[in-house]
């Protein structure tokens, strides 16, 4: 069988390497970067090279940045007395995008999974305790994934803070906006009903 | 609104400006990349920039190759008597996973289409015609898509070959191996009537 040309089966294996990308939109991504203006793919190739090199985590809430301390951890018009947990940087995007918080972050970049061999030392949650000790945070938001993961990992660490004399606070659970009940799964609903408030 | 680090919503912008990859997904791409490898990340940039630089399209078939004339053209063990005519490169790689054909390639890139202002200069039929001139052709097989615009290059090329003597012939309309007849469109359906075959 002849098989491509070399230069494009390389390409095509790069784009399989991607996440949620098959065989069949790998080749079609690789034909369309063929048709692509030469300067529009050296960018891209640069684009890539340079998030990998440029980008680290801050050493502070170990939000993904290009600066150490992150924008962030060194806004000073930020109300640093209070830190939202979140499993991941684009969860820390999700927060900003909503434009009502205006505390500091703390990213575990993951949640606590004994099913997969992930504890709590394998997440960021000894460099959350670690920063509560010398910063003068108030309160902690967990705002972890309302998943089996995100809820034992906000217990672990409401169990491990409460003791501090630090406020814990969870995102709250229920019917999300815009949804219909007729839909909403029994766990949503019944953590509705529970959550429900005087109007 | 804290925007993404640069370097991270540089690459976002890079996948999106490939087909069928919105928003949600180029961000989830990016931060895949940044948890790769190094060496992955720099392979993949270096087969974008290489697959750009090192491919071109074969003077004698137009099909996408690394050297000139492709290794399609070049192999002296293929029946030199006949050409496959195909809308794109791809075409030709789904004819030669069959392994049932030996003949030549075409690649005419597109099809005619009045719609959308491609008539029979713009893509590779004169190129075609040109060739048959020169060639030791005998048959072309005409396996444009079974589409309208498919169809109307079919018949265009058909109608410019035939005179010249050489046999033209199109791939058969049915129904598809491991189909349905209660799912096969009228068309279909009709063309598989209009083409029976004694058994």
């Amino acid at each position: 069988m002849v098989q491509y040309p070399t230069p494009i089966s390389k390409l095509i294996e790069g784009f399989m390497k991607l996440p949620g990308i098959g065989p069949k939109t790998a080749s079609r991504l690789a034909f369309y970067v063929l048709d692509m203006k030469e300067d529009d793919v050296l960018d891209f190739a640069k684009s890539l090279v340079n998030a990998k090199r440029d980008l680290t985590y801050c050493s502070v809430c170990h939000h993904i940045t290009d600066v150490d301390p992150c924008q962030i951890c060194e806004d000073t018009s930020r109300d640093r007395s209070s830190v939202c947990v979140v499993q991941d940087s684009k969860d820390v995007m999700a927060m900003e995008k909503m434009r009502e918080y205006s505390g500091l972050y703390h990213v575990l970049h993951g949640a606590i999974s004994p099913m997969d061999g992930i504890g709590p030392e394998d997440i960021k949650i000894p460099e959350l305790i670690q920063r509560l000790q010398n910063d003068e945070i108030q309160e902690v938001i967990i705002a972890t994934n309302p998943t089996i993961e995100g809820e034992a990992t906000a217990m672990y660490i409401s169990r491990l803070v409460k003791p501090t004399g630090i406020t814990v606070t969870r995102l709250a659970h229920g019917l999300p906006i815009g949804g219909d009940l007729e839909y909403a799964d029994e766990v949503t609903l019944s953590k509705a009903i529970e959550g429900r408030r005087e109007l």
